[in-house]
């Protein structure tokens, strides 16, 4: 069983305090860190790691007991929003693991977390007990500041722990959702306009596919443009559709796509699945997959 | 560290014989099998099994032993072509681990082989000494029938072991390949004459591409044509390549693609080849796909 967590804690600049973050983690057992990025000017940490349910229990529960310990909102700045020392947890099911076992997981590790820590959870995605705390932006809206009197509005209390902020470590949003996928596709032309049209017809915002973000840049070093995308369904929308829709698009405008590139880590079914596709392959099961026959006899 | 094996046996009609040989694969620690058959008409199975070298090697080992003293060739008989009573054993590279170590590993299991059994070991494929034993066929030729004679011919001294045929064993052929995939294309048309031309068109022996063998045929049941496939070497001859040129064939007859089949197993890395090519990535790495880096990790 393969659970992947990519916790987000608000810390980017004092290195004592990251390191004691990504040691939490590593000297977990059954887990993995897979990554992680420290950024100075949002003043945050992102840690990728991956394990099955009872390490990645334990090392979210060590992450928490570090941040809280030193992390005090009060006096944190950054340009990024954030609601928590620990700002958001999410568990995305990888491999044995269904969606459903990453969401008991969630609220298990909440339930924990507002009992042992004294901070407040919201559980959110799939994990979401209520519509209007499914998005991630409409739960950390107001940031730690408007915190208190967000909790004491109708509507908001907290799902696990205190109805009021943890005094320095505010409140965590803890939740499950699918793999998120980082894609990005360069197109053999600098028509910034191009791009950014294209982005508006496949994102789901202005009328595109529904598991879609996207925008347009000009990549200025290269005299190209992309498409910058992030899939956060792949099951749901899948990259070969996408790919295919602007590969479409471009040919109305006289343009063609250079390439494409995947940011970071990807699920080896996202890519199967492309595969499938394009092979018209019937009747293909995962198990064909030699490292996947190996693995469920392991 | 993922080597494939797929040892060939000169027996599939006495079944205790037949699960002897496959209790001595799953005997072995570090080894797992994955699958076996055994066709009656053929008087022969095939057993297909994973491990790292040191286990790999023992399942050999523990193979001939039972092998060698249930089979007696001189009674054999059966449709297949057959030299001895392990006929042949391929080390097929999966994970981690390079062509030149599956050779190294032929070399050494032949050379343990020869000495332990008193059974003569030719090595072919990769890990063939001789441009004209490198092909299977060419070493069977003649058949244990024929083996004693044909070994005192000159240039038909084996790699190791004894220069006359093991009296009831007859000679083994161990050595060193790429996976092979079995990999049909469906035809949305009856016509017969179609699948054999571009089976023609795509297989190495009529001027095609070098790792295909093709024929084709028609499925009676579904009234529809195939052209069925082994690609013996996916990274040079990729399967996207071939569908694509089989796709090019069809136009050219004015008949479209059904579908794909992948019969049993498939390394992901063809897959990932596949999404590679047609989603025009760039700069992949597959340490990018996180199974690979979590197992990188492990």
């Amino acid at each position: 069983m393969v659970i992947e967590c990519i916790p987000n804690v608000s810390e980017g600049r004092r290195p004592e305090v990251i390191a004691a973050c990504a040691e939490a983690i590593t000297s977990t057992p059954g887990v993995r860190l897979l990554d992680h990025s420290s950024d100075a000017s949002h003043n945050r940490s992102v840690f990728t790691f991956a394990g099955d349910a009872t390490g990645v229990e334990r090392a979210v529960m060590a992450l928490f007991e570090r941040a809280v310990a030193a992390i005090d909102l009060r006096t944190h700045t950054g340009e990024h929003p954030r609601l928590g020392a620990v700002d958001v947890v999410p568990f995305v099911p990888i491999d044995g693991v269904t969606m459903a076992e990453c969401v008991e997981l969630a609220k298990k590790v909440g339930a924990a977390v507002a009992q042992r820590f004294a901070v407040p959870v919201y559980l959110y995605e799939e994990a979401s007990t209520n519509p209007i705390r499914k998005n991630l932006e409409d739960i950390r809206r107001g940031e730690f500041e408007g915190l208190a009197t967000k909790m004491a509005t109708a509507g908001w209390a907290p799902d696990f722990g205190p109805s009021a902020p943890h005094p320095t470590a505010g409140a965590s949003v803890i939740g499950a959702r699918m793999a998120l996928i980082a894609y990005n596709i360069n197109l053999a032309t600098d028509r910034l306009d191009v791009a950014k049209k294209i982005a508006a017809a496949i994102r789901h915002s202005s009328g595109g596919y529904r598991y879609v973000k996207a925008a347009g840049f000009t990549l200025t070093d290269r005299g190209i443009v992309q498409v910058s995308m992030n899939l956060t369904n792949y099951e749901k929308t899948p990259i070969f559709r996408v790919f295919e829709t602007v590969k479409r698009e471009c040919e109305r405008y006289g343009v063609q796509i250079l390439e494409s590139e995947i940011v970071g880590l990807v699920p080896s079914a996202a890519l199967n699945a492309a595969a499938e596709f394009y092979l018209q392959i019937a009747g293909f099961n995962p198990n064909q997959i030699l490292e996947n026959k190996l693995r469920t006899l392991g």
